[in-house]
């Protein structure tokens, strides 16, 4: 079985480009976050588990590493790896590879929080959403980290 | 004088809400990625000078830190501080503050490279441009780097 986790895939937009004529960097933005709501789904939080659980996620904190230009109409795919989580944090990194060359354009890192919305504070994962991040844990373990993984910013990369 | 540079100023609006009744965290990198814009344009790098030029500005990295929710109308305000550059990139905190209680929302921090877009590379600042940036970071040298400032993704924060 693959440890690749495919939660998108579209051409690029017209809508995307910009005066560059590539594909805007706020626009990978909006991309990744519609990859990551299908992530969300496929871990069973979907809309309807949310609002019957007074489940959320919010994010804390992400990175987005620009690889590679991208232009209108070419296929982009995006896969999730899950890096690690806690009782209530999910870390994730989803790479965005051009589908036909299999490059890599671009990732994001994210971090993500788990909150009882009926409260609004930070809450463990119910069962059933902990089940399923132990089940893509244990199928991605031999995965091995994106070197951006954890990578904060600076003007000079170290040697 | 003051060192804050003022780039954005704007209420929330209904379109940048999403599921939770907050602003969605893709929309905070769309408004980061107007007011970034408006950076550019404030530093003379604005579409005549590009054009007439032929240099642009591409993003190699960002990072997103959120701090507060925010909601429908509240006022936003983004500045500026320029941590450092060198001949060729720039590195840019970008802090998006309530306009009425002064509450920090969010940080992005980006690293941007200069490009000769007439051979599509990495070239170095023009004159004046360099001049823009040399003259805003002796504005702002007494101002403290934000405590995000290259910080990295971990699941736990070092103690």
């Amino acid at each position: 079985m693959t440890t690749e986790l495919s939660i998108f895939e579209s051409p690029v937009k017209p809508e995307w480009i910009d005066y560059n004529g590539h594909m805007n960097d706020a626009c990978y933005v909006v991309v990744f976050a519609t990859a990551l709501n299908n992530f969300i789904d496929q871990i069973g939080m979907d809309a309807a588990f949310r609002t019957r659980h007074q489940v959320s996620l919010y994010t804390l904190q992400s990175a987005v590493h620009y690889l590679q230009e991208v232009k209108e109409g070419e296929p982009l795919k995006i896969f999730a790896q899950l890096l690690e989580h806690d009782s209530k944090k999910l870390r994730l990194v989803l790479t965005m590879r051009h589908a036909d060359t299999g490059v890599d354009l671009a990732l994001m890192e994210t971090l993500l929080l788990h909150m009882d919305m009926s409260i609004k504070r930070a809450s463990a994962f119910l069962p059933a959403t902990r089940e399923q991040l132990e089940h893509l844990h244990a199928r991605q373990a031999s995965q091995p980290w994106p070197a951006q993984a954890g990578r904060g910013i600076a003007l000079r990369r170290p040697a």
